[in-house]
């Protein structure tokens, strides 16, 4: 059967009007909707409206401040901390982002790290934000522990996303957002709503077993770093997800590892944090910091276009250039609606009733 | 049979007055041979001195200048763009470090991009320059094409390795080195001179088919993105090998691609170059623009701690950190010499007899 289809802006005034119903003002509701409605736009359906629920019962658990005072609690020409008074992440990490933006005006780049967060939404909405004023923007966060260490069956990193976001000049901007596992958990999710298999490689059971079952993080499984394991190098994704979470938390003065608050209200945090909330890290690059920015972009346009065109393995269509799929995904739904699962529709259905909202 | 041992202090003075024999100045002989021999010392032996005779007969084909003005062409108060001049990677990388590093002592961070480079060893050298000053040290370059972008026949990016080094207090610093690749082309050759098979994930065959044989790349098959395949995530590889090469080289100024020259003399550089080179980008971030860096290391030695100190997977004996392996090696090696392959002996041997010189 398919799936109910909404449009954006459907979905944009729904949004719009939960953010308002928990008290956030009319321009931070406005801005966690852009944030978060980029990823059903983009096709990241599980960072996307499907989440908000999610954060309403955040603010339920009184994790959430709808009224925070975002500010630079600690900085340096090129860098800053920015202490996020528990608000939403869909609002602190565009704020953070502004503001290496502007540092990286001066200073020619800049690196904020931000503690006393929560969940973020995608980063390549934060790190896009820096292609309009031809700069390359960097995003990255920490995230509720549910990935395996290479050798370890204790959970100690979430699946800490890293996006690059570098502008082209006549091609669309190069932009890589992915997290640093096999699978980013959205995938899994879609798999267990389909009680399906998942492939070998992407999770392992409580005893570090490979597993397919794409329920197993249930019972005390976990996902696996990028890599699958040892042999295919699985300590570089580990790696990856440990600078993420290094840069994001050790960094700004947010909770690390085991220790990050779960992203789902009914568990509650650990009782013995090292840190204030979740963290991101957020950069900003000015092109011409390194060279005239229009000779950068021809180049980076020469470069899409030769990877672009690199002869394909047989019945393969063409070589992707980092956030293609993305663009065409966000172009496609912006003309003909965004599909929901049936289970997302009757979640915010019944998010809706709470708050005398309809769909 | 036993590979052969020569002491660190051996194997240093050779390579030393091997480079002085081409006419680099003393202090840049130095230089280079303790980037070159950190390699050895760390377990890398694809960097090391097994390299030493390939930069000679770069040298030989003028391709590698001895005496090079390594200058800066372009700056900002955070960023730079450093001409190697065509000196030996080994010299111009820790020179731009340096560079770095001073850029973060007044603005916070520092990022140096280096264009008209050559192979500058392991990233880990330079990356770790940045430990002493209490800051982070970031490395990358780009290298010859050898790897197949997901879903491509064409070898368009080379292994491209990144390190990220993070200081610590008690514990020893995390240091992360890796090839964006599902192995490093060092671990192939370690496969073809035991005439051992190659996993399946590691390499293609020229039609882009799985492939075990490890001299697959003489026939026109490629390293693989690490992910192994789409389906485990070998996307997420390529845009890590994508983003060192565009910072690396399309910021700096260098070649990208396919472009980028070959490390072996008998091949030619191509004849249509989009940029002088090969190319490198550095980073350092003084740890006290974000946060006291005594606090910051004692987070980092609670870190270490809790993953070293992980629940393993049965049979494994402990969770690792990253630059545990290399760190241990390290110690090993300084105390019992570093063992070389028979096929390098003969190498410096050769090499050696060229300019009267015994190893």
């Amino acid at each position: 059967m398919a799936e109910p289809i909404y449009t954006y802006n459907q979905l944009r005034d729904f949004s719009h009007a939960i953010f308002k119903r928990i008290g956030c003002p009319e321009d931070q509701s406005t801005l966690a909707t852009n944030v978060l409605l980029d990823a059903d736009l983009r096709g990241i359906d599980s960072h996307g409206i499907a989440r908000l629920s999610g954060y309403v019962r955040l603010w339920e658990a009184k994790r959430v401040n709808a009224t925070p005072n975002v500010r630079i609690v600690h900085e340096s020409p090129s860098t800053a901390v920015v202490d996020g008074d528990s608000g939403l992440g869909l609002v602190v990490a565009p704020k953070a982002m502004e503001i290496a933006i502007e540092k990286a005006r001066v200073a020619g780049t800049g690196w904020v790290a931000v503690k006393n967060s929560n969940h973020f939404g995608i980063a390549g909405h934060h790190a896009m934000m820096a292609l309009k004023h031809d700069m390359i923007g960097m995003a990255m966060t920490n995230a509720s522990p549910l990935v395996a260490p290479t050798f370890s069956v204790e959970r100690l990193l979430g699946t800490n996303p890293i996006c690059v976001a570098i502008p082209a000049n006549k091609q669309p901007a190069f932009v890589a957002d992915f997290a640093t596992t096999t699978a980013a958990n959205g995938k899994l999710e879609i798999l267990q709503r389909k009680n399906k298999e998942a492939p070998l490689g992407w999770i392992q059971k409580k005893n570090g077993d490979p597993s397919t079952n794409a329920h197993e993080l249930k019972d005390g499984g976990a996902l696996i770093p990028l890599g699958s394991d040892r042999e295919h190098g699985s300590h570089k994704g580990y790696c990856l997800g440990a600078w993420v979470d290094i840069f994001s938390a050790v960094l700004s003065g947010a909770n690390y590892g085991p220790w990050v608050p779960p992203f789902v209200a009914f568990l509650n945090p650990p009782a013995d944090p090292v840190g204030e909330g979740i963290g991101h890290f957020l950069g900003a690059m000015r092109v011409d910091a390194f060279r005239p920015a229009d000779e950068f972009k021809d180049h980076m346009d020469n470069w899409i276009t030769r990877f672009r065109s690199a002869k394909t393995i047989d019945g393969q269509e063409k070589v992707l250039v980092p956030g293609d799929p993305e663009r065409e995904t966000s172009i496609e739904r912006l003309k003909n609606g965004i599909p929901l699962n049936e289970k997302v529709v009757e979640d915010l259905t019944e998010l809706g009733k709470k708050f005398s909202l309809s769909l």
